[in-house]
């Protein structure tokens, strides 16, 4: 039973995340970014108030080299969870639709779909049907759009997608849906020599096919969730074959596990937008050297979606609780955000 | 019997690799040696010769912005295995030395032990007691003296080792016997803007808690073996408990494995020792940038250590073959090295 809810955990948390931008020689958002950035206000798409004071004030005092509570710069690790914290996780996770765009396109070469469910539901678009294919079946959705081919063949799925994939009601392309103020912040931080991390639920070979052009961040920098891999030889040349089995969940307790794993020393700075970040936080607030935990609470339901305790996606209970006793920095997203995407510049 | 074998090898890996230097403000052998190097060749401990100028007329070939086999920085990864590659490993994984040097440190807490094997033999020094104690018993060593603790009190037990151990046939401490060639190709490597990694089958918060010093190479930039590990609190605080299971062997396929795991792109420069490090060679060489491959041949008995196609230890004999084969550079210990060890400039 636990198992099978891991799985179900495991097939949401796959089908999640991600982001954009395959045409490597255009200029970044990024780097348009900090070409429209002025020299007197690093992050111009937030309000003034607490929240952004709150966050220039610790950037100030942990990276002057005088101050008491100086980091320095090997030290200043900055974990960044990403759906609906660096862009939009509504009405599901972006992954789920790149999983359902795939089932489409590959249907040609597996007739016996029109027929097996979950495949049938999502080719008649019956949404209430896969629904109802539950935990078994988003795995099995997982499995056939995520695994049996090479990382490169993988890579290359993905990057075709999202040049051409249109969100079901913004009606734009998925990488238009990041949001301006929290590239701004990368950027802001970076600047003070942090070293940015993507720490996600995503599938991290996912987010590898395209994070680098939107948030500037390597592909060495992203850490998510895993499927099984295995070496192998094709002709003689060595591949990387994706096997349908789960090996990591980078989501609650999986995140800081795997930050220690993977970057081996505590973050400094940790930013996200649901239960799932609340043990990335603890982590990052129990650092000897001075922290800072960064909440985003969804509150704009008519720029972007408003839910919190109650959402299936997204939930932000126990963290928004821990946040306000703790006295964590929480994002009010309506009030502290002058433009939530770069389009609305 | 397979499961076995794969334990044995475990213990061994686990027990493996590693260096040193826990002064955190003493200036590290790498700053030293670029102070030492001329600005004339960046390579001094290095006799001219095939291998020498192999390895400089690549460098400059992918990072000069006009050759047609230039490497934008985003991709210059350069993976290094440790034992035996940057720094001795001989007559035994330095790390094994650590495990039995722990058994002693830890038997006042432990009297069970005085009659409890393996750690009976360890604490009478009875090696060949020791040997026939084989897998069982090495995995009961890592297990005693790796796991139990969380990740910072495992740090802060090799941190104190580190500062004392020494090298039972070489009469100095372990960090002294780091090749001074490779520290300078290192160094070489970072001027021309390559990211080096550490890719090792020893344990991966081994190498973590004092590599930094020796090697200018931060954690995040260590990979290796590791044991599994769990999240709890510890009166409120979390904490990261290391657990008695092998997670993941970072040797042979797994390092291909691994790389593709947390680098998330093939290396375009490979460095190591022995067949442990062929297949992530075949990954690099199958890059489709141009890649190097570059393995160390323990020629010199007088300085350092003969081994290859025969030893236990560091075994080179397929690798060999294929590096032959394949025109990749093999680096002749005896010929192409000046100075081994840095104490000997």
């Amino acid at each position: 039973m636990q198992h099978f809810r891991r799985l179900y955990l495991a097939s949401f948390l796959l089908l999640t995340s991600f982001m954009y931008s395959c045409d490597t020689e255009k200029p970044n958002v990024n780097s348009e970014n900090s070409a429209s950035t002025s020299v007197e206000d690093p992050l111009p798409s937030w309000n003034q108030g607490q929240t952004k004071s709150a966050i220039t004030t610790y950037v100030e005092m942990v990276t002057t080299s005088d101050s008491p509570d100086f980091i320095p710069i090997k030290d200043r690790i900055a974990t960044f969870d990403n759906d609906g914290n660096l862009w939009s996780e509504q009405p599901a996770y972006f992954q789920l639709f790149f999983a359902i765009d795939r089932v489409k396109t590959m249907a040609a070469d597996h007739p016996e779909w029109a027929t097996e469910q979950p495949f049938k539901a999502v080719l008649e678009n019956d949404m209430t049907e896969l629904a109802k294919q539950g935990e078994h079946g988003l795995l099995q959705l997982v499995m056939a759009t995520h695994a049996g081919n090479t990382t490169e063949e993988f890579k290359a799925d993905v990057q075709e997608w999202i040049k051409t994939a249109i969100h079901p009601t913004k009606k734009v392309t998925y990488d238009k849906l990041v949001y301006q103020p929290m590239l701004e912040l990368l950027q802001y931080l970076r600047a003070h020599d942090f070293k940015t991390y993507v720490v996600s639920g995503g599938g991290v070979d996912f987010m590898r096919a395209f994070v680098m052009e939107i948030y500037g961040i390597p592909e060495e920098q992203i850490i998510g969730s895993r499927i099984k891999t295995s070496f192998e030889y094709n002709n003689g040349s060595p591949v990387i074959k994706r096997l349908p089995e789960i090996e990591f969940i980078d989501d609650k307790e999986g995140k800081p596990l795997n930050i220690q794993k993977i970057i081996g020393k505590k973050p400094v700075f940790a930013s996200g937008n649901s239960d799932g970040d609340l043990q990335m936080m603890e982590w990052t607030a129990s650092n000897e050297q001075e922290s800072f935990m960064l909440y985003l609470h969804h509150t704009d339901e008519e720029r972007e979606w408003a839910y919190d305790r109650e959402s299936h996606i997204g939930k932000l209970d126990q963290g928004l609780d821990q946040a306000i006793r703790d006295g964590w920095t929480v994002i009010d997203m309506k009030n502290d955000w002058k433009v939530i995407y770069p389009f609305e510049k």
